[in-house]
Protein backbone atom coordinates (compact mmCIF):
# COMPACT_ATOMS: atom_id res chain seq x y z
CA UNK A 1 0.00 0.00 0.00
CA UNK A 2 1.07 3.47 -0.78
CA UNK A 3 2.76 5.81 1.97
CA UNK A 4 0.10 8.42 3.01
CA UNK A 5 1.67 11.70 2.71
CA UNK A 6 1.80 14.16 5.41
CA UNK A 7 0.35 17.29 5.69
CA UNK A 8 1.61 20.35 7.97
CA UNK A 9 -1.52 22.56 8.52
CA UNK A 10 -0.56 25.96 9.26
CA UNK A 11 -2.73 27.63 11.26
CA UNK A 12 -0.73 30.50 13.09
CA UNK A 13 -2.21 33.84 13.33
CA UNK A 14 0.22 35.63 11.67
CA UNK A 15 2.63 35.18 9.25
CA UNK A 16 5.97 34.98 11.17
CA UNK A 17 4.88 32.63 13.11
CA UNK A 18 4.07 30.43 10.43
CA UNK A 19 7.52 30.60 8.81
CA UNK A 20 9.03 29.81 11.64
CA UNK A 21 7.80 26.20 11.80
CA UNK A 22 7.71 25.81 8.08
CA UNK A 23 11.53 26.59 8.25
CA UNK A 24 11.99 23.70 10.73
CA UNK A 25 8.72 21.21 9.81
CA UNK A 26 8.08 21.96 6.44
CA UNK A 27 11.27 20.09 4.76
CA UNK A 28 10.07 16.73 6.50
CA UNK A 29 6.71 16.58 5.78
CA UNK A 30 5.31 15.97 2.16
CA UNK A 31 2.82 19.15 1.67
CA UNK A 32 2.88 22.43 3.64
CA UNK A 33 -0.94 23.58 4.05
CA UNK A 34 -1.50 27.45 4.25
CA UNK A 35 -4.41 27.27 6.51
CA UNK A 36 -7.92 28.93 6.69
CA UNK A 37 -7.32 31.29 9.82
CA UNK A 38 -3.53 31.88 8.33
CA UNK A 39 -4.52 33.10 4.59
CA UNK A 40 -7.51 34.91 6.29
CA UNK A 41 -4.77 36.93 8.39
CA UNK A 42 -1.84 36.94 5.90
CA UNK A 43 -3.29 37.03 2.90
CA UNK A 44 -1.84 35.25 -0.47
CA UNK A 45 1.52 36.68 0.99
CA UNK A 46 1.29 33.48 2.86
CA UNK A 47 1.08 31.27 -0.07
CA UNK A 48 3.90 33.13 -2.11
CA UNK A 49 5.80 32.84 0.74
CA UNK A 50 5.33 29.20 1.02
CA UNK A 51 5.88 28.72 -2.86
CA UNK A 52 9.36 30.26 -2.30
CA UNK A 53 10.39 28.66 0.71
CA UNK A 54 9.64 25.36 0.03
CA UNK A 55 9.91 25.16 -3.57
CA UNK A 56 9.88 21.07 -3.77
CA UNK A 57 6.53 20.81 -1.80
CA UNK A 58 2.81 20.58 -2.95
CA UNK A 59 1.32 23.80 -1.60
CA UNK A 60 -2.38 23.48 0.02
CA UNK A 61 -4.45 27.04 -0.31
CA UNK A 62 -6.83 26.35 2.26
CA UNK A 63 -9.58 28.49 0.82
CA UNK A 64 -12.54 26.25 1.60
CA UNK A 65 -14.22 28.15 -0.96
CA UNK A 66 -17.82 28.53 -1.10
CA UNK A 67 -18.14 30.77 -4.30
CA UNK A 68 -16.30 32.50 -6.70
CA UNK A 69 -14.81 29.80 -7.88
CA UNK A 70 -12.97 30.83 -11.02
CA UNK A 71 -11.39 33.70 -9.04
CA UNK A 72 -10.53 32.18 -6.04
CA UNK A 73 -8.89 29.43 -8.40
CA UNK A 74 -7.39 32.10 -10.11
CA UNK A 75 -5.76 34.12 -7.49
CA UNK A 76 -4.66 30.98 -5.49
CA UNK A 77 -3.11 29.42 -8.74
CA UNK A 78 -1.07 32.64 -9.37
CA UNK A 79 0.41 33.28 -5.57
CA UNK A 80 1.66 29.38 -6.16
CA UNK A 81 -0.40 26.79 -4.70
CA UNK A 82 -1.01 23.69 -5.77
CA UNK A 83 -3.97 22.94 -4.38
CA UNK A 84 -6.82 24.32 -2.95
CA UNK A 85 -9.99 23.33 -0.85
CA UNK A 86 -13.52 24.00 -1.54
CA UNK A 87 -16.72 23.46 0.84
CA UNK A 88 -19.21 20.75 0.96
CA UNK A 89 -21.81 23.34 0.25
CA UNK A 90 -20.80 25.40 -2.77
CA UNK A 91 -22.43 24.47 -5.97
CA UNK A 92 -21.41 21.98 -8.43
CA UNK A 93 -21.36 25.32 -10.77
CA UNK A 94 -18.43 26.68 -8.51
CA UNK A 95 -16.47 23.75 -7.94
CA UNK A 96 -16.68 23.47 -11.91
CA UNK A 97 -15.32 26.76 -12.03
CA UNK A 98 -12.72 26.03 -9.56
CA UNK A 99 -11.57 22.79 -11.21
CA UNK A 100 -11.32 24.40 -14.92
CA UNK A 101 -8.52 26.75 -13.24
CA UNK A 102 -7.19 24.70 -10.78
CA UNK A 103 -6.64 20.65 -11.48
CA UNK A 104 -6.06 20.04 -7.68
CA UNK A 105 -9.45 20.64 -6.04
CA UNK A 106 -9.95 19.21 -2.72
CA UNK A 107 -13.50 19.30 -1.36
CA UNK A 108 -13.65 19.36 2.78
CA UNK A 109 -16.64 17.43 4.04
CA UNK A 110 -18.53 19.39 7.19
CA UNK A 111 -21.94 18.85 7.33
CA UNK A 112 -23.15 19.45 3.71
CA UNK A 113 -22.75 15.75 1.97
CA UNK A 114 -23.52 12.71 1.35
CA UNK A 115 -22.52 9.58 -1.20
CA UNK A 116 -24.91 10.69 -3.44
CA UNK A 117 -23.76 14.40 -3.93
CA UNK A 118 -20.08 13.29 -3.32
CA UNK A 119 -20.26 11.28 -6.38
CA UNK A 120 -21.49 13.89 -8.30
CA UNK A 121 -17.80 15.49 -7.53
CA UNK A 122 -16.30 12.62 -8.96
CA UNK A 123 -18.31 13.22 -12.63
CA UNK A 124 -17.03 16.74 -12.56
CA UNK A 125 -13.50 15.18 -11.84
CA UNK A 126 -12.61 16.08 -8.75
CA UNK A 127 -11.41 12.94 -7.04
CA UNK A 128 -9.90 14.29 -3.73
CA UNK A 129 -11.58 15.13 -0.32
CA UNK A 130 -10.60 16.00 3.11
CA UNK A 131 -12.59 13.94 5.89
CA UNK A 132 -12.41 15.53 9.33
CA UNK A 133 -13.43 16.15 12.84
CA UNK A 134 -14.51 19.57 12.94
CA UNK A 135 -11.56 21.53 15.71
CA UNK A 136 -14.71 23.09 16.97
CA UNK A 137 -16.53 18.99 17.57
CA UNK A 138 -13.12 17.90 18.53
CA UNK A 139 -13.18 20.48 21.47
CA UNK A 140 -17.04 19.25 22.01
CA UNK A 141 -15.38 16.41 22.82
CA UNK A 142 -16.05 13.78 19.96
CA UNK A 143 -13.27 12.13 18.50
CA UNK A 144 -12.69 9.38 15.91
CA UNK A 145 -14.97 6.11 15.97
CA UNK A 146 -15.95 3.20 13.84
CA UNK A 147 -18.37 4.93 12.29
CA UNK A 148 -15.56 7.76 10.94
CA UNK A 149 -13.59 4.63 10.01
CA UNK A 150 -16.28 3.04 8.00
CA UNK A 151 -16.71 6.32 5.61
CA UNK A 152 -13.31 7.02 5.16
CA UNK A 153 -13.21 3.60 3.61
CA UNK A 154 -16.27 4.20 1.45
CA UNK A 155 -14.88 7.24 0.30
CA UNK A 156 -11.99 5.57 -1.34
CA UNK A 157 -13.50 2.74 -2.24
CA UNK A 158 -15.76 5.31 -4.44
CA UNK A 159 -12.62 6.31 -5.89
CA UNK A 160 -11.22 9.06 -4.03
CA UNK A 161 -8.07 10.12 -2.36
CA UNK A 162 -8.77 10.96 0.88
CA UNK A 163 -7.13 12.88 3.04
CA UNK A 164 -8.09 12.90 6.92
CA UNK A 165 -7.57 15.54 9.31
CA UNK A 166 -8.82 16.70 12.90
CA UNK A 167 -7.27 15.96 16.02
CA UNK A 168 -4.59 13.54 14.90
CA UNK A 169 -2.14 12.03 17.14
CA UNK A 170 0.39 9.27 16.97
CA UNK A 171 -1.70 7.65 19.01
CA UNK A 172 -4.70 7.78 16.72
CA UNK A 173 -2.91 7.23 13.23
CA UNK A 174 -2.52 3.49 13.67
CA UNK A 175 -6.30 3.51 13.61
CA UNK A 176 -6.40 3.66 10.00
CA UNK A 177 -3.86 1.15 9.33
CA UNK A 178 -5.10 -1.06 6.50
CA UNK A 179 -6.54 1.98 4.72
CA UNK A 180 -5.35 3.35 1.72
CA UNK A 181 -5.12 7.37 3.29
CA UNK A 182 -3.62 9.31 0.56
CA UNK A 183 -2.77 12.39 3.36
CA UNK A 184 -2.59 12.43 6.98
CA UNK A 185 -3.09 16.55 8.42
CA UNK A 186 -1.92 17.57 10.86
CA UNK A 187 -1.60 20.97 12.63
CA UNK A 188 -0.96 21.86 16.27
CA UNK A 189 -0.04 18.18 16.95
CA UNK A 190 3.48 18.99 15.72
CA UNK A 191 3.35 23.06 15.44
CA UNK A 192 2.34 22.59 19.39
CA UNK A 193 5.39 20.79 20.30
CA UNK A 194 8.59 22.66 21.22
CA UNK A 195 10.84 20.30 18.68
CA UNK A 196 8.11 20.70 15.67
CA UNK A 197 11.09 18.94 13.24
CA UNK A 198 11.01 15.85 15.59
CA UNK A 199 7.08 16.10 16.12
CA UNK A 200 6.93 16.19 12.06
CA UNK A 201 9.47 13.57 11.83
CA UNK A 202 7.84 11.36 14.43
CA UNK A 203 4.48 11.47 12.54
CA UNK A 204 6.45 10.09 9.35
CA UNK A 205 7.75 7.63 10.97
CA UNK A 206 4.89 5.94 12.13
CA UNK A 207 3.21 6.23 8.91
CA UNK A 208 5.88 4.42 7.59
CA UNK A 209 5.74 1.87 10.60
CA UNK A 210 1.95 0.92 9.20
CA UNK A 211 2.07 1.77 6.02
CA UNK A 212 5.63 1.20 4.34
CA UNK A 213 7.67 3.96 1.94
CA UNK A 214 6.16 2.94 -1.46
CA UNK A 215 5.23 6.33 -2.76
CA UNK B 1 -41.37 49.10 6.94
CA UNK B 2 -37.68 49.61 8.19
CA UNK B 3 -35.64 51.60 5.45
CA UNK B 4 -33.41 47.50 4.40
CA UNK B 5 -29.41 48.69 4.63
CA UNK B 6 -27.16 49.14 1.41
CA UNK B 7 -24.07 47.02 1.64
CA UNK B 8 -20.66 47.30 -0.50
CA UNK B 9 -19.51 44.20 -0.94
CA UNK B 10 -15.62 44.79 -1.71
CA UNK B 11 -14.58 42.26 -3.83
CA UNK B 12 -11.45 43.50 -5.35
CA UNK B 13 -7.60 41.04 -5.45
CA UNK B 14 -5.58 43.69 -3.86
CA UNK B 15 -6.40 46.05 -0.80
CA UNK B 16 -5.30 49.43 -3.37
CA UNK B 17 -8.33 48.70 -5.32
CA UNK B 18 -10.86 47.95 -2.89
CA UNK B 19 -9.61 51.17 -1.14
CA UNK B 20 -10.26 53.01 -3.96
CA UNK B 21 -13.63 52.18 -4.37
CA UNK B 22 -14.68 52.03 -0.39
CA UNK B 23 -13.10 56.00 -0.41
CA UNK B 24 -15.91 56.81 -3.48
CA UNK B 25 -18.55 54.98 -2.19
CA UNK B 26 -17.81 53.52 1.00
CA UNK B 27 -19.18 56.84 3.02
CA UNK B 28 -23.07 56.71 0.92
CA UNK B 29 -23.76 52.78 2.33
CA UNK B 30 -24.40 51.94 5.77
CA UNK B 31 -22.17 48.51 5.98
CA UNK B 32 -18.80 47.97 3.84
CA UNK B 33 -18.51 44.06 3.76
CA UNK B 34 -14.51 43.00 2.96
CA UNK B 35 -15.32 40.32 0.66
CA UNK B 36 -13.81 36.55 0.85
CA UNK B 37 -12.00 37.20 -2.29
CA UNK B 38 -10.03 40.70 -0.72
CA UNK B 39 -9.89 38.88 2.55
CA UNK B 40 -7.69 35.93 1.22
CA UNK B 41 -6.18 38.41 -0.94
CA UNK B 42 -4.92 40.71 1.39
CA UNK B 43 -5.80 39.20 4.64
CA UNK B 44 -6.78 41.32 8.24
CA UNK B 45 -5.12 44.35 6.70
CA UNK B 46 -8.07 44.77 4.74
CA UNK B 47 -10.56 44.70 7.36
CA UNK B 48 -8.36 46.84 9.64
CA UNK B 49 -7.83 49.65 6.60
CA UNK B 50 -11.68 49.67 6.24
CA UNK B 51 -12.07 50.29 9.78
CA UNK B 52 -9.74 53.23 10.45
CA UNK B 53 -11.11 54.74 6.85
CA UNK B 54 -14.98 54.34 8.03
CA UNK B 55 -14.94 54.73 11.49
CA UNK B 56 -18.77 55.25 11.64
CA UNK B 57 -19.84 52.53 9.60
CA UNK B 58 -20.55 48.83 10.32
CA UNK B 59 -17.98 46.64 9.23
CA UNK B 60 -18.18 43.15 7.72
CA UNK B 61 -15.51 39.90 7.70
CA UNK B 62 -16.94 38.04 5.07
CA UNK B 63 -14.56 34.60 6.34
CA UNK B 64 -17.37 32.10 5.79
CA UNK B 65 -16.03 30.71 8.34
CA UNK B 66 -16.61 26.88 8.58
CA UNK B 67 -14.34 25.77 11.46
CA UNK B 68 -12.54 27.38 14.55
CA UNK B 69 -15.02 29.48 15.50
CA UNK B 70 -13.29 31.12 18.20
CA UNK B 71 -10.53 32.00 16.50
CA UNK B 72 -11.57 33.68 13.32
CA UNK B 73 -14.08 35.65 15.40
CA UNK B 74 -11.75 36.70 17.59
CA UNK B 75 -9.03 37.81 14.47
CA UNK B 76 -11.77 39.52 12.63
CA UNK B 77 -13.16 40.96 15.83
CA UNK B 78 -9.45 42.09 16.50
CA UNK B 79 -9.02 43.63 13.21
CA UNK B 80 -12.02 45.82 13.79
CA UNK B 81 -14.95 43.90 11.73
CA UNK B 82 -18.31 44.26 13.55
CA UNK B 83 -20.09 41.08 11.83
CA UNK B 84 -18.41 37.97 10.66
CA UNK B 85 -20.02 35.22 8.14
CA UNK B 86 -20.31 31.39 8.91
CA UNK B 87 -20.98 29.03 6.07
CA UNK B 88 -24.24 26.94 6.48
CA UNK B 89 -22.22 23.55 6.64
CA UNK B 90 -20.26 24.78 9.89
CA UNK B 91 -21.29 22.60 12.99
CA UNK B 92 -23.67 24.11 15.63
CA UNK B 93 -19.87 23.97 17.96
CA UNK B 94 -18.34 26.28 15.26
CA UNK B 95 -21.53 28.92 15.01
CA UNK B 96 -22.03 29.00 19.26
CA UNK B 97 -18.06 29.04 19.20
CA UNK B 98 -18.14 32.12 16.81
CA UNK B 99 -21.28 33.57 18.26
CA UNK B 100 -19.55 33.39 21.46
CA UNK B 101 -16.70 35.98 20.66
CA UNK B 102 -18.66 38.13 18.46
CA UNK B 103 -22.43 39.12 18.57
CA UNK B 104 -23.04 39.69 14.85
CA UNK B 105 -22.85 36.42 13.15
CA UNK B 106 -24.63 35.90 9.50
CA UNK B 107 -24.99 32.71 8.19
CA UNK B 108 -24.25 32.08 4.74
CA UNK B 109 -27.09 29.67 3.11
CA UNK B 110 -25.22 27.92 0.20
CA UNK B 111 -26.44 24.04 0.00
CA UNK B 112 -26.45 23.01 3.33
CA UNK B 113 -29.33 23.94 4.98
CA UNK B 114 -33.06 23.81 5.50
CA UNK B 115 -35.66 25.58 7.31
CA UNK B 116 -34.96 22.86 10.73
CA UNK B 117 -31.40 23.72 10.60
CA UNK B 118 -32.22 26.85 10.45
CA UNK B 119 -34.45 27.24 13.77
CA UNK B 120 -31.35 25.38 15.60
CA UNK B 121 -29.43 29.05 14.50
CA UNK B 122 -32.38 31.22 15.81
CA UNK B 123 -31.84 28.69 19.51
CA UNK B 124 -27.63 29.76 19.42
CA UNK B 125 -29.31 33.19 19.32
CA UNK B 126 -27.66 33.78 15.57
CA UNK B 127 -30.70 35.59 13.92
CA UNK B 128 -28.69 36.80 10.68
CA UNK B 129 -28.47 34.93 7.47
CA UNK B 130 -27.29 35.83 3.97
CA UNK B 131 -29.87 34.35 1.45
CA UNK B 132 -28.39 34.34 -2.57
CA UNK B 133 -27.73 33.40 -5.59
CA UNK B 134 -24.62 31.97 -6.03
CA UNK B 135 -22.05 34.31 -8.27
CA UNK B 136 -21.76 31.04 -10.23
CA UNK B 137 -24.95 30.26 -10.71
CA UNK B 138 -25.53 33.49 -11.54
CA UNK B 139 -23.19 32.75 -14.46
CA UNK B 140 -24.92 29.62 -15.06
CA UNK B 141 -27.78 31.71 -16.16
CA UNK B 142 -30.08 31.28 -12.72
CA UNK B 143 -31.96 34.32 -11.63
CA UNK B 144 -33.95 35.43 -8.92
CA UNK B 145 -37.53 34.16 -9.14
CA UNK B 146 -40.66 33.53 -7.13
CA UNK B 147 -39.29 31.09 -5.21
CA UNK B 148 -36.45 33.42 -4.15
CA UNK B 149 -38.98 35.79 -2.88
CA UNK B 150 -40.88 32.94 -1.04
CA UNK B 151 -37.95 31.48 0.60
CA UNK B 152 -37.09 35.04 2.05
CA UNK B 153 -39.88 35.82 3.17
CA UNK B 154 -40.25 32.81 4.99
CA UNK B 155 -36.78 33.24 6.66
CA UNK B 156 -38.11 37.14 7.53
CA UNK B 157 -41.11 35.36 9.82
CA UNK B 158 -39.37 33.00 11.70
CA UNK B 159 -37.76 35.73 12.73
CA UNK B 160 -34.51 36.04 10.97
CA UNK B 161 -33.01 39.34 9.70
CA UNK B 162 -32.31 38.65 6.43
CA UNK B 163 -29.47 39.83 3.66
CA UNK B 164 -30.28 39.48 0.13
CA UNK B 165 -27.32 39.06 -2.64
CA UNK B 166 -26.16 38.02 -5.41
CA UNK B 167 -26.97 39.95 -8.96
CA UNK B 168 -28.79 42.65 -7.48
CA UNK B 169 -29.50 45.39 -9.79
CA UNK B 170 -31.68 48.54 -9.77
CA UNK B 171 -34.10 46.59 -12.00
CA UNK B 172 -34.15 43.63 -9.30
CA UNK B 173 -34.48 45.40 -6.15
CA UNK B 174 -38.16 46.54 -6.39
CA UNK B 175 -39.04 42.32 -6.72
CA UNK B 176 -38.67 42.57 -2.82
CA UNK B 177 -40.82 45.89 -2.53
CA UNK B 178 -43.16 44.78 0.54
CA UNK B 179 -41.04 42.46 2.43
CA UNK B 180 -38.83 43.67 5.72
CA UNK B 181 -35.33 42.73 3.92
CA UNK B 182 -32.54 43.61 6.46
CA UNK B 183 -29.66 44.26 4.20
CA UNK B 184 -29.27 44.70 0.14
CA UNK B 185 -25.56 43.74 -0.50
CA UNK B 186 -24.14 44.79 -3.87
CA UNK B 187 -20.80 44.24 -5.63
CA UNK B 188 -20.37 44.57 -8.66
CA UNK B 189 -23.21 46.86 -9.42
CA UNK B 190 -21.66 48.97 -7.97
CA UNK B 191 -18.03 48.33 -8.07
CA UNK B 192 -18.17 48.00 -12.16
CA UNK B 193 -19.46 51.42 -12.90
CA UNK B 194 -17.10 54.31 -13.64
CA UNK B 195 -18.72 56.39 -11.06
CA UNK B 196 -19.00 54.76 -8.33
CA UNK B 197 -20.26 56.93 -6.07
CA UNK B 198 -23.74 57.64 -8.09
CA UNK B 199 -24.05 53.66 -8.81
CA UNK B 200 -24.05 53.35 -4.67
CA UNK B 201 -26.36 56.42 -4.48
CA UNK B 202 -28.89 55.59 -7.29
CA UNK B 203 -28.97 51.94 -5.06
CA UNK B 204 -29.74 54.25 -1.87
CA UNK B 205 -32.42 55.95 -3.86
CA UNK B 206 -34.04 53.09 -5.03
CA UNK B 207 -33.96 51.58 -1.72
CA UNK B 208 -35.67 54.83 -0.81
CA UNK B 209 -38.12 54.72 -3.15
CA UNK B 210 -40.15 51.27 -2.41
CA UNK B 211 -38.91 51.64 2.00
CA UNK B 212 -38.88 54.93 2.93
CA UNK B 213 -36.05 56.33 4.95
CA UNK B 214 -37.36 55.33 8.30
CA UNK B 215 -34.39 53.30 9.62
Amino acid sequence: MKKPKLQLALDQNSLPEAVAVAHLAGPIVDIVEVGTILELQAGQLAIQTMRKMLPDKMIVSDTKCADAGTTVAENSSKAGADLMTVIDSATQATMQAAKKVMLGIQVELYSAWDFKRAAKWLELGIDQVIYHQSRDALLAGKSWGEQDLTTVRQLIEMGFKVSVTGGLTLKTIPLFAGLAVETFIAGRAITGNSDVRAAAQAFQDKIIEHWGTNV
